[in-house]
């Protein structure tokens, strides 16, 4: 059975700034698309969501149909209505992972799953990025076979970012600048996945390179639920143990 | 230099139920006030704060001057305000360490914290339960010498609790009637120290008992700030690194 | 591709004691490989080394040729040969995913990989056992749909567990005589994966338990290996980055 | 009562090196004691040993007497007794802190205690290094108020590092080559708290820096005992719970 993928995004620069269509013309959402066909094929089934659609394209019948949801958001996460952060967070406790895309850390969804603020250094200097990997044998790397990969231009993100202790630390980016950053990181909510994952930007074709297709295909794979329904309700057991 | 601990009560079963007066006449917070004095002596200054107070006994001057806050609440946990949450959120993210007792994995600060539901069986049958320590040499159980210490009497929390996988597990009880709980959990959040203990009860006389009293006086010195002040806001970090 | 397992028995009980043959009349392993081709079927190819073959069975080849060793000892842990455990531990380090059963606890492969004493409390009363899911989502329980499942009469394996901090906490068992123990742990080493899992007995017929069966198949899934080949030399890079 | 510290040294390349003895006439050992008892004064009685002194300097009655072990060794790693490091090994599992400096990562006993090979990329060429605190809170950093430190000219230890998951990560370092590093890492085993901390070299005056004293001030402070006894035997524990 395909892994069911959802992108979303708020999809607004794309609208309005010209230096962002030339990057990125159908959307950020279109790229990030199409570098999951291009990795996992027809073991993906993939569409999209945006804000400007009903419900942010995010109805119940949507969310019940996604396996992992990736989430690109901006320049407008307080514009994401409460009842639909309400609904992704149920749906992640349940078990469907979750793919937070760089300036998705300050996203209403990926915050209210942290339970911290999220907040980081940042610097758009075009600047040499190099993700090494300190996770070898991890499911999400599971295509690599260096011990880091480039990217030649990118915005920098720098610690201190302000995230509980992540359950596993996958990637480290180094940047010029002298900076380094937490940029692959897993957290378990629930019976969700929740990834992390920071390169990216609006005008740098960051979702174009390879190795981030291969990273982002890699969450896919790990993400997608597994295991036993979710028990999210109290449960007042009233009789005790019964004899064998 | 003492430790300023608050201890929160939402304070409302001690006056309506003759059950709970009788165990706790002066209020849970009294007793588990008293505990800590009673452990620590000069080593902490201990007040309390009750939700019937304005700005429920925390006002940002209260938090301001706290270095660990305990925290007690049951029926009204609904009844805590929006704003006052924020704030010993806030507080938390700088540095306050935070103690969540029993059936406080419910409130709104400790369910903020977490970003999961924190929900939990329960028993109510005043069954026996040992609490096995599964992290020696951790400080919080510094002044334990035995592998475990039981109680009587207890209220069954058990498996599955909805929390994200603690940071550090102290603390894993045994039920009678056939449950396990993770029962003592550190997280850490921004700057702040939080630890979970499940026992207690508004009938039982949990926060009497001397065991109890030594783990909260740990916890109270684990969970005391320390380290570089929190970094909550994003920066825009124009220059990148000058040349030595 | 199936996953290739080799399930190891140091197969001596089975030879000098009746009671152990009635339960494993072909060995343990022959039962343990049984519950795993009849869970994975193509999925996995299973075969089984000793003890008393040359090199314990182990020799470079069939590791080379192992994607998830599984482990059973008991008396005769000393008996395993120094260069063969070091082969073993090269091994995991390199990918391979490793599967320690019951009284393994104690072998010298994963006293080695967990750099702690790994001693437990035990009895010997077939008492009965529940083992609690505690990492709902979790890959190796991907088969479940309770709480928990039982064990009718099991040897009680308790606290303290002097292993290192689990990566991933799976399983917490409860047991009729008091004890708690975390019997389903991960942990990562070099690119290996590593699963102990506690039940198990000579006499007692737990591989034969459905549930059981069900654990150890999706062990075998999730340890086989994954991610970039492992960097286990010391590397002098003289020369910096040069410029892009 | 004073923290009871044993600052080991190897102690070859001060007597054949004139470069090294240069920046450390007394030994490497003499410099970082110093800095203990500048930084921690009456709080701590600081002592050193050495591979020369019978028994390396740690018989039974010194480890005995010792709360928190430095270990500082390069060149001879090999020439360290089995037996001194078991009886090291035992003492840490028992609860006295152990922390491992710079090249101490290829030590016996840091290898025994981690389960992995420790290896790590490495380049001597006085470079840049940037020591971001990512555990914000920690008490080891409790003494720092900004967001990294800097070591102008460093010996570049990069990642892969080969050890499991850390505990906690204190510290990423940055390095003007491209590389980044865990460089400061908790992990516990059995009751003792190990700090591996990454700067340090034999020609660099990294053990006179400011900063750097401050951490291992830290470290002291951080690893010193504290907890029930460990439980290192197996038990067999035959009359199961009595009744209340």
């Amino acid at each position: 059975m395909p892994i069911r993928v959802t992108v979303w995004n708020e999809f607004l620069h794309e609208k309005t700034r010209a230096d962002v269509r030339r990057v990125y013309p159908e959307g950020i959402h279109a790229v990030i698309a199409a570098g999951l066909v291009e990795q996992l094929a027809g073991a993906a089934s993939v569409r999209s969501a945006t804000l400007d659609q009903p419900e942010h394209g995010l109805p119940y019948d949507v969310l019940a149909d996604t396996d992992v949801l990736f989430w690109w958001g901006h320049a407008a996460h307080e514009q994401v209505e409460d009842e639909v952060v309400d609904r992704v967070h149920a749906r992640v406790l349940e078990g469907m992972g979750l793919v937070v895309l760089h300036s998705g850390h300050a996203s209403k969804i990926f915050r209210r799953l942290m339970g911290t603020g999220c907040m980081l250094r940042w610097r758009e200097a075009g600047e040499r990025e190099r993700l090494w990997i300190v996770a070898p044998g991890h499911p999400i790397v599971a295509d690599f076979r260096d011990e880091y990969f480039e990217l030649a231009h990118s915005e920098m993100y720098g610690e201190l970012f302000d995230i509980p202790p992540p359950d596993e630390l996958v990637f480290i980016s180094w940047f010029a600048g002298g900076e380094v950053f937490r940029s692959g990181c897993t957290f378990r909510r629930g019976r969700g996945k929740v990834f992390y994952f920071a390169p990216g930007h609006e005008t740098y074709p960051i979702y174009h390179d390879a190795n981030v297709r291969r990273v982002l295909a890699g969450a896919a794979r790990w993400a997608a639920p597994s295991g036993p329904p979710h028990v999210a309700d109290a449960r007042n057991i009233k009789d005790p143990l019964e004899p064998v």
